[in-house]
């Protein structure tokens, strides 16, 4: 706390304090006049601006102020490019700023542990690291333009079923490494100036009243300097949150929060030092809003949407094209199908819904170019009275009668939204029948995917292009034209799995849990990470994405820097006649590890733009700390030591190069006491050798070794047997020759002496 | 405790109280002679008698008189018949009496969460159904004679690696409705006369400490009332263990313990009254034990091994048999491959290795019959050092000029064992290549498995027939050999499911855990429940087994008793000209559940004789307390109300008839609180109307339902996103116009009055 908050402080009453940890009303902080505190506004995110206009509703769902939709985050993850992210960030900065928002909710980096989750559309993947770093772009980009990120929704809140009280119960090892690690990321990479704090209990306590998470790991281990603010209504007790490092809550305007708060200082129950530190951050950032320069002009509505163009087509995922039937000759006849095309789906249901400044669609983005080669039927609609019969019949025989057949299939928002989840990844019925009376009548068709996750694509094979073009926000349909003609070369990288089927995927059955509880029982192994590990078949792996151009990948280098950070060069050669950007991705596995891992993590990625027929020496920063994984036996991340196999490829189940590199690891010791095993005893750097002596003539020696018919046991199988007793339970067995002192002997001499060199 | 205990125990003092908690040596008990306290002897089981000779080694692996090895636990499950048990149970008592043994350790009837746990041969099925009927009738049997069993390992020891240290971590459903349920069962329809307290961890408390476990859930709420021993080295705390309600801590002699206690006693840690229950404990074991009658006779080895081999054929299962091959023509030319026909594996590692009175091989038993056309060629042999070529190539080409081939491959004891886990399901390469070779030769090839615990069956589409025979015992040769030439007509199903992959188990990626810890993380899906859930595809399923007769199956009826157990009843017809048995399996699934559950569950079997050309009525009773699973809400087994699935069939993805039958179920009441959410609320018996009714004008009312896009947000959106919402915190949100008055009245009214009928 500097000089200039303490002064504020000393100016204020408690009571006064206390009401400046909530907020004034729905978006606004509060304001203290004769201290100088100005009130500041907090807007939805993450992927545009939604700044209520007139009085805001109780839900803080009615209408809002013009503003660019970009691609929400389920798009933009695919590019796997921080510096995109980052100029997205900064546009939403513009906006913010223009509106005098000090800041925007987002972005959101919770792992897609389940495509059911309604709000997958807001997050960004299932892998930690790419979470993380889209993340940390997001929010350098937004903070650029003076404007403050909120960080969200810390943690583990991935569903919506029972959202405002369900426990995710998760293991130490998947809470760190996967669920928290994009959090840790945005925070050491980017420092946000927010974090908001999730709905959720992580095992049994709620997030925003965990001294663990909000104290220990964001500000003590992480660093983290800003200020906690609640997700909107997850304050369960005021006071508890105070405690655990909650600074402000949201909403406010009932007072009476302000109310406990001061009562708890007044019975000792809140040291009112608690409550000057929340205070002085609202404070802090308050000011911090207010100081920065404010923009005079307006909306370049042209510009934005052009970047969102440029980042949705960026954004979209080629994930199969045989026979080179993209991109589509504007020349030829082509068969625009489904309502999608005219009527886009761009952005999610929620508190993200953005008044966009403008919508394009497919359609006329296509017609623009194609001019009368291109001929439309919607398929289907979206209202239940339409005639799905005879829309179908006459998308069918345009098909027909068309040299290709653009096949618009999506998911509508009645279907997927924040605040529910689905119970199902199918498309309508209605749509795939189309798709199947289109097949019949003409096979050369695209299918043009709208979806928030991930959908089933029972038709993968039988479809020789597909395209997945997500949400992409308001320009999403001009992009998508641009991708379908070859205007832009798409280098989208699938930043979660698309699986088969939903009884494939990781989080299946025991998703969303009941009663209050999800149990997290598939651990660490999210996404490709379950897949990878079972071998399971998947329709379209993590990091898929084709290009209309080809890159061939030659022998990865591995080097070991002195900080310990791997540096992982490969060439990669654009063997095409076309530009075109590949997202060089690099995997890691250990194989002979202490614990149980996937066989490769992501741990490196580079998008890069490789001109036709050239090489580009691709180099992939590999840090150090991310090789950590957590160990429960010390709580913290250490390094394992091992040979490390290095996977470098095009995605996570197309690895080009493989090597391997040896890693010195940390040095973790671990003390032995009378519950360490005879086996780790037998194993140990001081006294192992000692220990390993006196088996045979000791301790093993006194068994017979044979049982009556003939076979008996081998010594080995005694030794499995025996190794795994504990140290102080040998005295319980008398015939073993092994007293209580001699153990307590043993386990002196281990933990008093350095191992030998 | 009764008048004669309450007196011998005023002979005793402190020390000598202490004394009896714990044994006097490796096998036996504490005797005090003035007070006429004798000891005891507690011995290995569980499909046989290992009694010690001469002095016991520190491990209690040495040699053991001469017993009968009947089939161990993985195949008698197969027979899915508790009377077989029963009939194998009474050998085993009268064996055990005959050498004077109080207590034969076991059944044991852990679940098989996994196929790698290395102890898996010594427990029943994957089902806690089957695990808990049959081991009530093999402990009904062994106690008919006076002898006690030992209800083992209590509980949640599924694994052997790290098997002293490690914590189940488990979540209460799985825990009562998987691991539990077949412990309550044994205890509450037989009675054991002692449980075995495990090795493990249950969610970091050892089962050795847990008093909810051996004290609240085994004797307050199933009315246990014999004596639990801990597993042998299973103490950690004596103290801790004896107020957990650990009453024989087993093996003894050491003389720690007692000293511990009496220390414990003397400073007030302990409760005297405690010691005196556990003591009072072993002074009814041992004199129970005294009081009967004494056999004189020896042990009649020939009938033992007829029901040996009686038991042994009972439990092998069919799994495959194309085109008729089997049974075995004894007038063709037989081919024996395999050195498991002439040394035959019958029995697994460790401490239940038995000394058999006889041993039985197929290739003897087979050539009795065969005579001369049946010739054998090992095929393989056990050591390093045997040629594989030339065994190969002498197999094959017998194979090649006989008319069928019985292969036998399966596991040696190195493979799988007590005291470690497999890290693999698949048979040794050099098996699996000898049988790619004869089955060039020759493709008229019977399989014949020798092994565990399930092994992957890569060959199962290519071979015509295919029997498991596991470990049958020490007349499994001779068993074989019925069921092959036709004597024994097969009737065992599969009491665990075999599995494609290792890679598609439930535990996959969650076993054997590290650093202490293994997460149950596949929660209730344990087996079927698994493969079912996720519609995974099987080698051969749960409850499959095929018979040399043929089974139709009519409808079923479902009766609902006014006790509430479903009686359902289904006339099966033997269609064959040969008598044969078939197992009549029930199904439950409740598919609207509030729940995950998986899609059927065993819940009723019944092994019936079924004459050539035949109908019988067969009824299976299902219980109404099995229908209940565990409410983490109310902490208890609860019947859920609603339309249950009834799946008669003849294994769990053979299912001949289905019915519903609409269960009552039990009524539970949960409390209005500030944290039920609204839609709890609203849908709450007594206030719900209300709540309802307010919602319009009040709650709900406030919202302009409306985005500036146009689409706009559904009303059933936001009910969506605000039904969520707990009670107590609405008046944190000052827009819906509800007061914490409000809430505090409408959590009242709801709780103080009755629901309207």
């Amino acid at each position: 706390m500097d000089d200039r908050a303490r002064e504020t402080l000393a100016k204020l009453t408690t009571a006064e304090k206390a009401s400046l940890t909530s907020g004034a009303d729905f978006w606004t902080t509060t304001a203290i006049a004769h201290a100088g505190i100005p009130s500041v506004m907090l807007t939805d995110g993450p992927h545009g601006l939604r700044k209520q206009t007139g009085s805001a509703d109780h839900l803080g769902l009615g209408s809002s102020v013009p503003a660019t939709c970009f691609p929400p985050a389920v798009a933009l993850a695919c590019a796997f490019d921080p510096e995109l992210a980052e100029r997205v960030g900064i546009a939403l900065g513009v906006e913010s700023a223009i509106e005098n928002v000090a800041v925007i909710l987002g972005p959101g980096v919770n792992i897609k542990r389940s495509p059911l989750c309604g709000r997958n559309f807001e997050y960004l993947s299932e892998d930690p690291l790419v979470s993380g770093v889209l993340g940390a772009g997001l929010v350098r980009g937004i903070q650029s333009r003076g404007v403050g990120a909120s960080l969200k929704h810390f943690a583990a809140n991935n569903q919506e079923t029972d959202r405002m009280r369900v426990s995710a119960d998760i293991d130490e090892r998947p809470l760190h490494e996967i669920y928290l690690r994009a959090f840790q990321r945005v925070v050491t990479d980017a420092q946000p100036w927010t974090v908001m704090c999730s709905y959720s209990r992580i095992n049994g306590v709620y997030a925003s009243e965990d001294h663990r998470l909000l104290t220990k790991l964001l500000r003590d281990d992480w660093g983290f300097n800003g200020l906690v603010v609640s997700d909107w209504g997850a304050v369960d007790d005021r006071v508890a949150a105070l405690t655990a490092g909650l600074d402000l809550e949201m909403p406010g305007g009932s007072g009476h929060s302000a109310e406990r708060i001061v009562a708890a200082v007044a019975d000792g129950r809140l040291p009112e030092s608690v409550l000057d530190s929340a205070a002085a951050r609202v404070i802090a950032l308050a000011r911090k809003a207010e100081a920065r320069i404010h923009p005079s002009h307006k909306l370049d509505v042209d510009a934005h949407h052009a970047l969102a163009r440029e980042a949705a087509a960026r954004s979209i995922v080629l994930l199969k094209n045989d026979g080179g039937l993209l991109p589509l000759d504007p020349g030829r006849r082509i068969a625009v199908i489904g309502e999608f095309a005219r009527t886009p789906r761009f952005q999610g249901g929620g508190s993200s819904h953005i008044n966009p400044t403008r919508v394009d669609s497919a359609l006329d983005a296509l017609a623009a170019v194609a001019g009368d080669h291109l001929r439309f039927a919607p398929g289907f609609g979206f209202a239940a009275a339409d005639d799905a019969a005879s829309l179908r019949d006459e998308a069918v025989a345009l098909a027909a009668a068309s040299d290709v057949a653009a096949v618009f299939l999506g998911l509508t928002e009645a279907e997927e939204s924040e605040g529910f989840d689905r119970t199902h990844i199918n498309l309508p019925a209605a749509q795939l029948e189309l798709l199947d009376a289109v097949l019949v009548a003409n096979p050369n068709v695209v299918v043009v995917l709208s979806n928030g996750s991930v959908v089933a694509l029972p038709f993968a094979d039988r479809v020789p292009a597909i395209v997945e073009a997500w949400l992409l926000g308001q320009a999403g349909g001009s992009a998508t034209a641009d991708v379908l003609l070859g205007e832009a070369n798409p280098s989208g990288k699938l930043a979660e799995t698309i699986p088969v089927r939903l009884e494939d995927t990781p989080a299946f059955g025991n998703f969303p849990g009941s009663f209050g509880h999800v149990r997290y029982g598939e651990g660490v192994f999210v996404g490709y990470r379950w897949y990878d590990l079972r071998e399971t078949a998947v329709a379209f792996p993590f990091g898929h994405g084709l290009s209309y151009a080809v890159f061939d990948y030659g022998v990865a280098q591995v080097h070991l820097a002195d900080d310990g950070d791997l540096l992982v060069t490969v060439p990669v050669t654009n063997t095409s006649d076309r530009p075109g950007r590949e997202v060089v991705q690099v995997y890691l596995g250990l194989d002979d590890s202490a614990v149980e891992r996937p066989p490769r993590e992501l741990k490196g990625f580079r998008s890069v733009e490789i001109p036709a027929g050239e090489t580009v020496e691709v180099t992939v920063t590999v840090r150090s700390a991310d090789l950590a994984y957590w160990d429960t036996r010390v709580g913290r991340f250490v390094v394992e030591p091992g040979t490390y196999r290095v996977d470098v490829g095009a995605s996570s189940r197309d690895i080009r190069s493989t090597s391997v590199v040896d890693i010195a690891g940390d040095d973790v010791r671990v003390a032995l006491t009378e519950h360490s095993s005879l086996a780790e005893a037998a194993a140990h750097p001081v006294v192992g050798p000692a220990v390993r002596a006196s088996l045979p003539k000791g301790i093993f020696g006194a068994s017979d070794g044979g049982a009556s018919d003939g076979e008996g046991f081998a010594d080995d199988m005694v030794l499995q047997m025996i190794g795994s007793i504990p140290l102080g339970r040998l005295p319980g067995f008398p015939s073993a020759g092994v007293t209580a002192d001699d153990i307590r002997k043993l386990i002196a001499a281990a933990n008093s002496a350095e191992p030998p060199d």
